[in-house]
């Protein structure tokens, strides 16, 4: 394994004080790209996915033209109900669909758990190409979806604004929902360990529907699944948990095995080190349709984000993932603005 | 006029303790209700809205057949931007559409600030009316949305998950932002104003996109508006604004002129009044998901809800919106939980 010569975002999730903080931006592989158009107008999504040498080019398209320092694998949070056995369809521009939903018993029955990691050795191939193709030049940061986050969709068959479907089914059939759950985590755990040994230096956990959960439910439904996963990976890479809209659970989460916390724009940096106690690394969170604003206005709130964070215990990134319309000098003054801090 | 027989709900707002708290349904009038469905299958959207006979037999029907101790006119926000001269389109079951969005000064130019609540008459007709058919019953509310959420409409041209086009127009236009941001709350101002002449006996103010906004850009362009049009209304009657999403702007908004504020399920009980300094009367915040339950256990969370905020400075109702699929048994049970409060 190559020395990492750029590893800053490591050190940040160690807690060492630094002149400026790691940047990367979530979804920072993808639609915003011109390079990866050209490949999305060649190659469906999960061959793009499922392709180690395509989702190694994309996974490397920002390091290269960017400038992040950190790379995340391209790939998608549905691997995983798709190596369970759920057909996954996905529609350009449509969003995620799953025409067999899990309604009962019988459905989490025929959900396949053992070997999972096996059918999905692509990904792990698509790493162990990156990690060499990289060099060490960045991190290269694997990722999985929160067991909430993915029993949304397992359960509701689609995006939705409520998920009201996947809660329904959480309120009337709760032992169902946990045996769904846990089922979906002992995956995941296998997933993500898996990613570190063929490469990945840290993992993500993306709870993105978690803000949905009022804070008791949150509790009940999303917050033991994702202590699972971050106690059974820890030990292996850091674990960065993402619940989005969760601002709720900060308090709780901060005193977890996790190195860090991502968190979304609806709090200042001073409130979010309040909730978390200066215990952990915070991740976020500039407003992705901020980087639709004048490059100097990015570059101004950029330096203002940093002096609220602070430059230890701290990456910058994004609040939510990258939108397709950012164009792309934007995404670059971005990165550029954190590298010029305290310059 | 005549005098109310349930006045709970002014009471609340007057911070008088009380047994149990009011109860109203954001949404009560409307798509969970087979006799809304049947006049839906009659006539139009616009139709509905813009005849009185209509608007107000809709607006009695949850009072009658829910029993809920509030009615809200049933209508919708965007009919300021159609009175501000802008089409507005309602296709059932696709949410709105503004096929010509503002983009530049002319566009804001040619929209209409003069003699709009004569426009809008149909909306203070609908309110007498029902004033008289309620015959005291019952306190009638009126509404408006928010500045900020109206300009996300004006701007977008449709719902969306990020309205990243109304924020890219906020970020790099902000003066055109906030001279459209004045327009609309000068129009609203004086809508309010009407509304309780017609029979409004307190309004409220729906901010459905705040919890886009980052702290800061709240404190930019949403908080100025809520707070003008609060200052300019709450002389006449109360006015309860609802920033969903916005829970940051709690310690702000809870010193502010408005006599109450609507909260999301994002929030425990506790959190909220820490948040608002048991100053002012919150309103909500049950998970309008939490309605799919089974009954005795929507029974045991309304319960620990209230006692959680309390029978002072409260009202009981939802975090958002009623689902369109929650069924009419399941929102008595939410009606009746909260009467039964204390027994």
């Amino acid at each position: 394994m190559s020395v990492l010569k750029n590893d800053l975002l490591l050190r940040a999730l160690s807690g060492e004080e630094l002149s400026r903080p790691p940047v990367w931006m979530m979804r920072q592989a993808g639609r915003y790209l011109p390079d990866y158009i050209k490949l999305r107008q060649k190659y469906d999504f999960f061959t793009r996915v499922q392709t180690p040498e395509l989702a190694c080019e994309i996974t490397l398209q920002p390091v290269d033209q960017v400038g992040v320092d950190a790379a995340i694998l391209f790939s998608d949070i549905l691997v995983i109900p798709q190596a369970m056995g759920m057909t996954v369809l996905m529609e350009e521009g449509k969003g995620p669909s799953l025409p067999e939903v899990i309604k009962n018993q019988a459905d989490l029955d025929a959900l396949i758990t053992t070997e999972t990691e096996e059918r999905l050795d692509y990904v792990m191939k698509a790493l162990t190409l990156t990690k060499s193709e990289l060099n060490g030049r960045v991190p290269l940061i694997g990722f999985a979806g929160a067991p909430w986050t993915l029993l949304c969709y397992m359960v509701e068959g689609k995006g939705s604004k409520t998920f009201d479907k996947a809660k329904q089914f959480c309120f009337t059939q709760p032992e169902l929902a946990h045996a769904l759950l846990q089922k979906i985590t002992d995956v995941t755990i296998k997933y993500l360990k898996a990613q570190t040994a063929a490469g990945a230096d840290l993992v993500q956990v993306f709870d993105s529907w978690s803000g949905l959960l009022s804070p008791a439910d949150f509790k009940t439904f999303a917050q033991p699944y994702l202590l699972q996963i971050s106690n059974a990976v820890s030990p292996l890479a850091p674990v960065i948990l993402f619940p989005k809209g969760s601002w709720y659970a900060l308090p709780d989460l901060a005193n977890s095995s996790a190195a860090g916390l991502g968190i979304d724009w609806s709090l200042t940096p001073a409130m979010a080190r309040q909730m978390s106690g200066n215990k952990i690394t915070l991740q976020g969170n500039f407003d992705p349709s901020k980087l639709l604003a004048p490059i100097p206005q990015i570059k101004k709130e950029v330096k203002e984000m940093i002096d609220g964070f602070g430059t230890k215990h701290y990456i910058a990134n994004l609040g939510h993932g990258i939108l397709p319309n950012v164009p792309v000098d934007h995404a670059r003054a971005f990165v550029d603005a954190v590298k010029e801090y305290g310059q």
